[in-house]
C-alpha cells in the first residue's frame, strides 16, 4: 500500500496527512492560506518537531503566492506554536530565501523549504545510524509520543533509531507510552510500529513505573523539541517523569534530535510551555493541560543528533553546535 | 439532593451505585446472588479497598442465604480481585461469623458486615482527623486514583484528609491525577471534589511531573490496597511514579489507609498485581495494564491510619498493627 507522505508540496498548497485522523482514517488537508495553514498547525493537523520546521518553509512560499506583508504572515507561521524551535527556524530559513529573491520569492522558498526537507531526511538517517550504538542486543526500549516518519521528512528522530535497531536485529520490545492526552504514542506510534512490523505494547503513562521496578527497561528514547542552552529538553508533555524514573533505575535516557532543534538562544526555565485546552483532557471541570515539560540536562545520558552522538549533556553542549 | 450510597444492604441483596457510570449516570446494581456480586466486583461496579472488605463482608451473607458450601462461596469472593487485601479480610470475618452461628448464618454474617461498615466509617473520621496535622495552610495536594466516599462506608482515605483540609481553611487545590486508563480521577475523584466544593483540577497523569517541577506540589496524598510487611505500598498504578517524583523534589508522599489495609504476611515484591483487560488502554494492539503498582517504604513519608500518623515508614511498621 502506498504511504501518504505527512506533508507534501504542491504548487500553491501544502498537502498534509490528517495526524488528528489517524489511525481511522487516512485523509489529507489541503492548505492554500497562510490562515489554513496556521490552523492545521493549531490543530495538530501537522505536527512533531522536524517537520512543523518543513512545514513552516513551505508556509512561506503560501505567504509570498499570497502578497501582502510577507514578514508578518512569516511571524504569524512561526508563532503558530511556541515550543518547537524548528517551526520558527524553518520560517526564517524560508523568509530569508524569499526577501532575497524578490523576483521569485515563491521559487525561492519553495527551494529552500526543499532543502530543509531533504536535510531533514538525511539527519534521520544519520541520527539513526549514531543512535543504533547506544541500543544493546535484546533491548527493551521504551519511548513517548510519536516521533517517526509522521514528524519528519525522512523516517524521524527517537523512532528512527528504534527501527535501525528492529533491522539490526536487537529490538526486543518497544514499549509505547499512549501519551495522554491526544494519544500520540497509542493512535499514531502503535500505528507505525504495526505497519513497521516491530514488536511493541502500549500503556498508560502511568504504567511505566511499574516497567522500570520489575527491570524491563533497558532504554529509553525521546525526541526533543527544544534542546537549550543550558542542555535541558523541552519535549511531550510527560517526558521528565520518564527521566526521573530511569535516573532512579539506572536506565540510560536518550534524547534523539536534528541539529536544528537546538536552541542555544533559550533556557529551559524561559522556555514558553504551551496550554492546551483543558477539553482535552476532561469535560468534567477544569484542568492543567501544558503540552511540553522540560527535563534538566542532568537527566539526560546523551543527545543524538546527526552530527553524533553528545554525551555528557551539559550548558556547554547546545553552544557546541 | 440525596446520596446514593456507594453500598447498601437490603434483606438478600447488596445494592451498589455502579461506579462505572459516574459521572453521567448515577444507577444502582441490585446483587442477590454470589456470582452477581463478583460480577460486580471485578467490573468495578464496586471498587475501593475499604469498600471491597464491606462488600465481601456483605457477600458472605448472600452466599449463606444461598446455601451451598460456604466456604467454596467465600473463596470466590475473597479471590475475585486479588490485591486489595481488605477483601479477603472482610470475607473472612464474615465468614468466621457465619459458621461461628449456624442457626443464623445470614444474620451473624450481616451482624459482623454491619460491625465492619460502622469502623470503616469510624476509621474515616480518624484517618481525616490524623492527617489533616500533615497538611500545610495553603496546600497544594496531588492525589491520584479516587479515595473518597465511593471507596468506603465513611468519607474515605486520602480524600478524606483532603475535605477535614478543605474544611479547615488550608486547601489551596487539589490536583487530581485522571488515572488512566479508567480515569476514577477524572470520573470519580473530580465528581465528589465538585459535589463537595473543593478548588480542584484535573491533570493527565503525565503531567505531574510538569507540576513539581513548577513548584505547584505541597503534598502528595494517596490510599493504599495494600500495605507490605516491608512497609511497601501497593496502590493504583501511576502511585509508584509520583512517589519518585516526590522524593526528587522534597515534597511529602503520605498514604492514608486504615489498619485493614496493612498485611503483615506478604512483601512487596510478592503482591500479586492484577493485569487487566488490554482493551481498556487501546483498542490499536497489545498493551501492559497493570492496575496495580508497588511503591517501596523509603519513599513513603507517612502512614496515616485510624490509629494515628507512623513515620518513618519500615518493614517494622506494619508488624506493630
Amino acid at each position: 500500500m502506498e504511504r501518504v507522505p505527512p506533508l507534501a508540496w504542491q504548487p500553491g498548497c501544502v498537502v498534509l496527512l490528517d495526524q488528528t485522523r489517524l489511525p481511522a482514517d487516512e485523509v489529507v488537508v489541503r492548505c492554500t492560506t497562510v490562515d489554513a495553514l496556521v490552523d492545521a498547525i493549531r490543530r495538530l493537523v501537522v505536527r512533531g518537531a522536524p517537520l512543523l520546521g518543513v512545514a513552516g518553509a513551505y508556509g512561506v512560499a503560501l505567504a509570498a503566492a499570497e502578497g501582502g506583508d510577507l514578514r508578518a504572515s512569516a511571524e504569524r507561521l512561526a508563532s503558530a506554536r511556541p515550543t518547537a524551535v524548528n517551526l520558527r527556524w524553518g520560517v526564517e530559513g524560508a523568509l530569508a530565501a524569499a526577501l532575497g529573491s524578490p523576483d521569485d520569492a515563491v521559487g525561492a522558498a519553495v527551494a529552500e523549504a526543499d532543502r530543509i526537507a531533504a536535510e531533514d531526511a538525511a539527519a534521520s538517517d544519520a541520527m539513526a545510524a549514531y543512535g543504533l550504538d547506544l541500543v544493546p542486543d535484546g533491548a527493551r526500549v521504551l519511548t513517548h509520543c510519536n516521533t517517526g516518519s509522521l514528524v519528519s521528512a525522512g523516517g524521524g528522530t527517537a523512532y528512527a533509531v528504534v527501527t535501525a535497531a528492529h533491522r539490526a536485529g536487537r529490538l526486543a520490545m518497544l514499549w509505547v507510552d499512549e501519551t495522554r492526552p491526544l494519544l500520540q504514542g497509542a493512535r499514531l506510534t502503535a500505528w507505525e510500529a504495526r505497519r513497521d512490523g516491530l514488536p511493541f505494547t502500549v500503556l498508560a503513562d502511568n504504567a511505566a513505573g511499574s516497567l522500570f521496578a520489575n527491570g524491563l527497561v533497558d532504554l529509553v528514547v525521546v525526541g526533543a523539541d527544544r534542546v537549550c542552552a543550558d542542555g535541558s529538553v523541552a519535549n511531550k508533555v510527560g517526558t521528565y517523569p520518564l527521566a526521573v524514573l530511569a535516573r532512579a533505575h539506572g536506565v540510560p535516557f536518550v534524547v534523539v534530535a536534528p541539529v536544528s532543534t537546538v536552541d542555544p538562544a533559550s533556557l529551559g526555565v524561559d522556555v514558553v510551555i504551551e496550554q492546551r485546552d483543558p477539553a482535552e483532557v476532561t469535560a468534567f471541570g477544569g484542568a492543567y493541560n501544558p503540552a511540553f515539560d522540560v527535563t534538566p540536562a542532568r537527566l539526560v545520558t546523551a543527545l543524538v543528533t546527526e552530527r553524533g552522538v553528545t554525551r555528557p549533556v551539559t550548558g556547554a553542549t547546545p553552544a557546541a553546535f
